[in-house]
């Protein structure tokens, strides 16, 4: 079965496709923005989904405060467009980004994170370099073991680097909390404030992150931000976390099933360069087909998505255009130059994601 | 530790970035092609690996008979650089693809894979807008249980369809045997070889492939030709299947240290949208660190490596330029735009990778 968008997308681009469906882009831009605003928190929408700033710019005017980055290449292409207040949520280290982090001071706002003070050491650079103030927020860990100071003492002896170094401010605090690590995230908060205000600092930026932590959406009393990226496609990863239903779900690969060589088996023209090997985190299979729900895309080759047929009562035949909603859509965008938008059956146009690659 | 190299990599391009050693590239060409040679077997590399039409017209000047390709978009770089004789080893389907492969036609010789009728009833369509004849091979399945037919009798009356359709011939048979799956293969060759041979047709090229199965090159009585494809660069898999050392690893991602919040983790600038979630086959780990061989690269996030050092006795600091050789490093330079050409300490050249998201 392929439906008549299928059967044009698949005539005019061929497949696999990216397709997203404005309706539901606008949707959720739309759903996301009022959540934050019902419960006083900014948002700060992180870019690393779209990596659009044709979509950046559509929140931006429904409403976000600006936008997050997690790389200063992504932030170089928001920047050309226009965006003028922009977080870089990551370390940044070396003179070659130092370098790139002024040009972008003198093209928008910058706020950085910074985790350690080898990485705060070294940002007075940018900021001499481009003649202004750049503002860092602490990134502080809770619960994740990603990045972020391990304690609130840490937090504030860092603040303090921050503070006592020529051309920085110190900005506040970045937290990505867990989905069930809320209140140890407020206490940490507590206390690294307090420990800045006994220095005479104060936290002007207090940003939380996460699509899936949408539903603690102002839990962390203080919080001034919000940093949801996935929200404005979602997929089975934000579905299983409940906070997106599959009619939310804006972003869908178009495959075409190019070989059925077992009844029980089918090869899908999508693979891991388009689907990503991305489990999402411990999801059945790599996708779920729309027109298949009890197919499962069991594993890859580069080129090639295996499906095991054996609990499906309806099977595609060779030839066939099917829908895939990813595991993780982020990753996924990523490996495409393009995206095809369309609203209901009609194609509007093609997307380039302008920031893709940009892994510096 | 930082390398001299790594040091001047991260100075002048940043991290994270894919380096290439061309000493290493030119010896594993070589490598490969003398093998191919020593068994009268032609080589036609795919260059799913390296996505360069610089690197292709390498294996080609050093005795390659042609090139593979798994994608049109691939095709059509390679030709548009002057290859000319390419295989696609791939069904193809849909008058969108008929379209483009009726115009590489007119570039270069075409020969396509098809495991079912119905792929191969498009295939004419090609033909006839070309005003050219199209090889097409039938593509055997003789253990992945991926694409191909999975029986001679099969194999041998998709060849009759071949050459029963007008502007198709019939050219032989791909095949991509499992590393310990020859005996069956070469049963099943035999096969269907004297299937076609009963109805008057005979197999020009009979292909074979895999990197991993250069172990087993000049096994099948009867090949004309391998495919293979990771060579060129090699990586922790073709290590692990002992087709390679590690000083044939002639790729490696460099990145920097950003975080070790903890004594006994770290962070790495590389996530999975630098080194992917691809695990190689059941690989510990995520790549290798050549400085830190007792790191553990555990998981991901989008941009962060999460280093796992509870084994490791020198830990990185945070600043350090790290080398990591990837799992599996065709899906590694699938997310690149480019990557830097060394040849010792020198570093020579940027080298897009221009075949990069030709998806379709």
């Amino acid at each position: 079965m392929t439906t008549p968008l299928a059967a044009k997308i698949a005539r005019e681009y061929g497949t696999p496709a990216a397709v997203i469906d404005m309706d539901k882009v606008e949707r959720n831009i739309a759903r996301i923005q009022a959540a934050c605003e019902a419960v006083g928190v900014a948002n700060r929408p992180h870019i690393k989904t779209h990596k659009s700033p044709l979509l950046a710019k559509m929140q931006i005017a429904a409403g976000a405060k600006g936008i997050t980055c997690q790389k200063l290449g992504e932030a170089e292409v928001m920047a050309d467009a226009g965006i003028d207040d922009i977080l870089i949520s990551y370390n940044l280290i070396g003179e070659e980004k130092m370098a790139r982090l002024a040009a972008l001071q003198a093209k928008a706002g910058m706020t950085v994170a910074a985790d350690n003070p080898t990485v705060i050491a070294g940002l007075p650079q940018a900021a001499k370099l481009s003649g202004r103030k750049l503002a860092v927020v602490v990134e502080c860990d809770t619960g994740r073991k990603r990045a972020g100071v391990e304690t609130p003492t840490e937090a504030v002896a860092l603040a303090r680097q921050i503070a006592g170094l020529e051309g920085l401010s110190f900005a506040g605090f970045m937290l990505y909390p867990t989905e069930t690590g809320w209140t140890e995230a407020q206490t940490f908060y507590d206390e690294a404030l307090a420990g800045v205000r006994a220095h005479g600092l104060d936290a002007a930026m207090v940003s939380t992150g996460g699509s899936p932590n949408l539903k603690n959406l102002g839990k962390l009393r203080g919080a001034t931000e919000h940093r949801p990226g996935t929200y404005i496609y979602n997929d089975r990863m934000q579905v299983a976390a409940g906070v997106a239903d599959w009619e939310d779900c804006a972003l869908s690969i178009y495959a075409t099933v190019v070989s059925r060589a077992a009844p029980d088996r089918g090869i899908l023209d999508a693979g891991s360069k388009t689907l990503t090997s991305d489990a999402g985190g411990g999801l059945d299979g790599f996708g779920l087909i729309l027109e298949h729900p009890e197919a499962r895309i069991a594993r890859f080759a580069e080129e090639h998505g295996f499906l095991d047929l054996t609990r499906s009562n309806t099977r595609p035949n060779v030839g066939d255009v099917v829908r895939i909603v990813p595991n993780h859509v982020c990753v996924v965008v990523n490996m495409m130059d393009e995206v095809v938008m369309v609203r209901g059956d009609e194609i509007i146009d093609v997307l380039p994601v302008a920031a893709r690659g940009k892994l510096r």
